[in-house]
């Protein structure tokens, strides 16, 4: 049986993963880090806060996120930017029903095609992890950036 | 006994929630990651170098960083900015006479009420851990920040 | 025989020791994290997609990287800047035939003399580690910064 160290490293090896499939512009790959039946928020820490459930960006599913990344692709409405994920260590906070909960601070730079770099968004990911399989899959993500100014580039997925 | 691996573990762990509990506003847990006789100074990296004593801030028990917590909260002088820590993994220095000898690097951005985001403070944590208990507890930080310029926002720990 | 586990904090840490050793100008000892005989470039993401060899910055052996740094403590062209980096985890992507293969997402602030802070450098180490002595030594780094736009600053070692 994996101990709880175990479960920290194949999700810590996840998180790092997923972090590169987006840097690496792979996002078709990126669904695959869900469950088939997941849910997956973007919102702000202040709506988190006031317990709103108002998403800047929905998905329950591993199809909708499929669906995402087409959408984004032919609309083709990102030029060329890049980001770069940070992230911290994730924080193990409990099993809840349905898995392993946890929390991980990020911070993502973006770089615009003219070479200048800023930072984009700060935040944290609160998940819920089915640590069952080989691989540790989201069954929740809520992306919680600490910033509620949102602009259209959030098409990407954080 | 533990090895240092478990020791490694256990301060990465508690450097995290340090982390956490900062930028969760939850500053009044925030002298528990102390000792009740504990050194927390921040200076800069030219004074560090210089070997000057001098602190932008400063004390010297727990009791200090709880009367700064509630001076803080009673001035309430900074405005909803909120924080996002990303910490280097902990390199173990060794062992002092009074516990074990860690640096980590920081980086913190700052999220200003309107949504901006920059990069607020790098530096390292010099840090002396007492790693008898349970959970290690700083014995001594010196939060050493890269820059020289400081401004009022400074009330916030760092 | 170390297991991949091992390989894997040992190349984490010396990850650390690496960025430690250039945040605190001791780049004297900065060549001695390679093998004698090494490759080490700085590129940009464009580039290494274009499949193009030529670098901002090329060396080929240990010697090459001790001039470079000598170089650069006469020309003393840079102005009393600090770096401060974050690194990721490290990925680690295979055994290649010289070593093994990893990659590691980094970000670097460069604080100016000023106090002013910036986001100055984010990208990848691709590596090759061997990891045969006692502590792993670089026998090929490409470092792939995520911005086209590099400046003559770049005389420091990323």
């Amino acid at each position: 049986m994996p101990s709880i160290n175990d479960h920290f490293f194949a999700i810590a090896r996840a998180q790092s993963d997923y972090a590169r499939c987006i840097d690496d512009d792979r996002l078709e790959e990126w669904p695959s880090f869900f469950e088939e039946a997941c849910l997956y928020r973007i919102t702000s820490a202040a709506s988190h806060r006031d317990g709103y459930e108002a998403s800047v960006v929905f998905a329950n599913s591993r199809g909708m996120l499929t669906d995402r990344i087409s959408a984004l692709r032919e609309a083709n409405i990102y030029e060329r930017q890049a980001y770069r994920h940070l992230l911290g260590m994730p924080a193990l906070l409990g099993q809840a029903a349905n898995g392993l909960r946890t929390e991980t601070s990020f911070m993502v730079a973006r770089i615009m095609q003219d070479g200048t770099t800023d930072l984009y968004a700060t935040g944290r990911y609160l998940d819920i992890w089915n640590t069952k399989g080989e691989t540790p899959k989201i069954v929740e993500r809520i992306v919680v950036c600490d910033s509620s100014r949102f602009d259209t580039l959030l098409a990407i997925p954080l």
